[in-house]
């Protein structure tokens, strides 16, 4: 958090059919819509994030993902690392207060890899979902299916990762916490974190510009993750794999998909960092451990990604 | 348990390579050598079982298992259930006591699927592994890999499903626990239990008589399946499916192989059964969701068994 | 099961506040209502259980236990039983059918630590609650609170227990699974079993008859037993000991009180017991290890009985 | 991390018997013994740090801890918040480097509350043990008893809270994550992190300065909270309280004592936190649900601090 990143707050997901998408990210994942927009966007949130919405659904004619904001710790932070970028070359975009609701100026940018990024300072302060700020109980009760516990990060596919590392790491102060190396030492995946978390963000190299792989939702344990699995057969939802174990960050897992065929994870555990940690890193010669530990292999549908 | 049969007591495995095979299932499954005998076999047991052995090990040119035995409760229901068998019109045969060390005498048979069967009343008592039966602590310390709670059932491929029930409910005293119905009516596969278990002995219809699906044990929880799903990974072994559940008990699995080709599954939870309980039924045309609740689709994998 | 007794099938607790209890065996245990009667008694079962009721609600000044009911296999059994308990000297009471909605006669007779039991063969099969029998989903979705799987066992506080060992083991066919035993070799506490569980019901030591220390409901797992302590903390129950886990049968477990004082017990985990398996013995004089293995000492509540 | 203090980085703990005192540290709670020095100091670490040691162990007439030490991000770092400390009016104390083997210059102070404090930038570098920086396995296989991940957090007693809170928000960087208020408003404890941890240091007010509560390690998960209360049962080390949950931070816990009767707690889970997060706030008339969430009052010993 060294230049005032402090975690991912939103991602905006295109959704082909917005009425089977809400029941999807509510019914299922447990997250719980908070508001709607003139648009017709839906604003959802995590019952512990602290802020008014982390996911905010479009309905479009291909889904996808629009683009992914980083709260900063104050408008200060703001204003710095947008000059920071701005003396890089990176060329930003002014998003107005409100164009999404209860959420102040989004300054956007699109890395070299294709995919396009916000960073914001305000969003509305509404607290934990169903537990008080004074004698919190432990959890709420009346949560939904999976009953995700925080949007945590998202994983894009493209190209020019190194374009990309030295913007998030050397202008928004994110480190490097896990990476893929080639056998020549190239970098073909990169698991960047602005916290103790493993990642915050992540990027495998693909041909094509600006791919989605997935945007993930952290859980409580691994028998959280167990009910997930089993709440996707009962639910007749398209699973990708899991339950399993990812050798990168060590996290417990399922990957699955949103009826518009966007990949969802949920995941728990994992690993920690701390600035001072040097990168962990897997062989691509490995990567059927690193992706996927217990099997060692990749499944097909792993390699699929959206525009 | 009507009949006086108690539970699967042992299964005699062939390996191809006995220093492997005892490796793999003390220092991974977390089983303990109890013996060896004059043709070589080595005795192994689970933790907490009493008896002296429950996994033999036999060194041969072909991977398989010899015959699964069930102890039953004395040695006068050992006399009637023989006499029931042979009235029944099964052919039996005598091993005499000692066969196996430290085992009674055994009555063998072999059922029309092709897969031979024991009962015996004897087996030399030791307790449990590591643990006193006074003030007993609640595990033992010094367990390998995935401590292996118990040896606990197996599924054996093989055709004439209706007769082998016919020994095994109206003979032995087993009950049907779950069923996998044809469109027909044909019962496909047949899940049999003497116990609470919700399987002590499983068919599933092959056309081949006599093949082996897989040997499995109990471990207590679904952090033990991920524990075991880690070490199959840290140690090579090759996996086959897992960590997921099984819509058929509805048991959380793994399948994996022993260096010998025999596959071998540990699991935990699952469904429980009494005398009343009326069989669960699937459907063959959903027999994916049956076997692997997850997925939804058989693993090419699974359908591979050994002679 | 050697006699036909197959398992606890029903406990009656009488209750100070119908409405209060209600709310507390339903919201917080997740027990589901099945039926009320004329006399104002409410039937409530656990979801995995397939017959109608298991818990049965009286109105009345004091609380306490009724009676305990197991379900044996069949008529023929019952006869049978009926007929040793009346040959071994035990005073048997004829209940007839539908005293108890939906239920067969039953056979009540009362033992010498001064508790009324009932043996029955007959109960109206309703299956798992909110699973089908075909294609069964791993769990139900919508159960309330703490999900208690099963009703599973009784513990009772009275004298004589040798005499009530010879009616529960000679008579009926119980195993001894675990003993206490005092340093003369006295056993003060027995935990008898008909099936694979550690106890179906226990005794232990008390100078006064018909004591009632709890009623007992299974759970999955141990994080289960977690969520369940947190709600009694959010919902201001009673707490009388937990998260802990027992010296005897090692199972998982918290106690708590109803709105009238009724002790419940929610646990998971624990051995398993089979007819050869030797008792299990606790030293009286460790008696602390042997109820809560972690503390190792009794709580001054745990002592605490009702009439 | 705003002012670049990282973490917890060591403890250093009074023990009246060194031989016991690694025993325990290494058997019991699963630390790996690093080095030891010439004035007989024994250093050890839990297997997920990266850096040479965080527990270090001094034979002393009396139990109690030394001080804490938390790293910061690098040498500029360390003179800033020197410097601020100065101009803050807090007196420092040069230590230097490789006091403490293969530790760089340690900066040392006290604060009101009584309690002795380090900020250092270096430490020698050693990885995570047992796993590998390439490809590393999911967790590193002959750890021993509770195989603590890592050193989390110490918990304080003393005066002059406010001083405290001032000196480590204003002055270091860190941030109130929870507190308790009594109903005047004063603040009677407040739990203080620099990371996403609920906690890095807490301090709870006492009348005496200078008290020790407890040495905090973290678990993966509440399975390993129970098999850590069933090993100090095992081991007959005398317990405090649990498993159970706090209220404050919601963590999954257990409070034992060394054999030098220093308290250490392992604990799960928690809650999380970022700079924006509002602190949570308990009051002071709740304490008991406050700590111990389930059991709503404190225990006696809770209250016993050490020197």
């Amino acid at each position: 958090m060294k230049k005032g990143v402090m975690r991912p707050g939103h991602v905006q997901i295109r959704v082909l059919d917005m009425g089977e998408a809400v029941k999807h990210y509510t019914d299922l994942l447990g997250l719980i819509e908070t508001d709607r927009d003139d648009q017709g966007r839906v604003y959802l949130k995590a019952w512990s994030e602290v802020d008014k919405f982390s996911v905010v659904l479009r309905e479009a004619d291909e889904p996808g993902c629009d683009f992914m904001g980083f709260k900063v710790v104050d408008e200060a932070a703001l204003n710095q690392l947008e000059k920071d970028l701005v003396d890089y070359g990176v060329e930003v975009e002014q998003v107005p207060a409100e164009e999404l609701k209860d959420c102040g100026r989004r300054v956007r940018f699109t890395v070299p890899s294709g995919h396009a990024f916000e960073l914001y300072a305000d969003k509305k302060y509404t607290g934990k979902w169903g537990v008080s700020s004074v004698n919190p109980e432990a959890w709420p009760r009346g949560l939904q299916g999976m009953k995700a516990v925080r949007f945590d990060h998202v994983l894009f596919y493209g190209p020019e990762l190194a374009a990309v590392y030295d913007i998030f790491v050397n202008v928004l102060g994110f480190y490097l916490a896990e990476q893929v190396l080639d056998p020549e030492g190239t970098r073909v995946a990169q698991f960047l974190t602005v916290s103790m978390k493993e990642h915050d963000v992540a990027f495998i190299h693909h041909e094509e510009k600006g791919k989605f792989h997935h945007a993930s939702f952290f859980l409580d344990t691994w028998e959280a993750v167990l009910r997930s699995a089993d709440l996707i057969s009962m639910t007749d939802t398209s699973i990708d794999i899991g339950p399993t174990r990812h050798g990168l960050t060590h996290g417990q897992t399922i990957y699955f998909f949103d009826p518009s065929g966007n990949r969802n994870e949920v995941f728990c555990g994992g690993d920690y960092h701390y600035p001072d940690h040097k990168p962990i890193t897997w062989k691509a010669e490995d990567l059927g451990k690193a992706i996927f530990y217990h099997d060692r292999v990749l499944n097909e549908r792993f390699l699929t990604v959206l525009t």
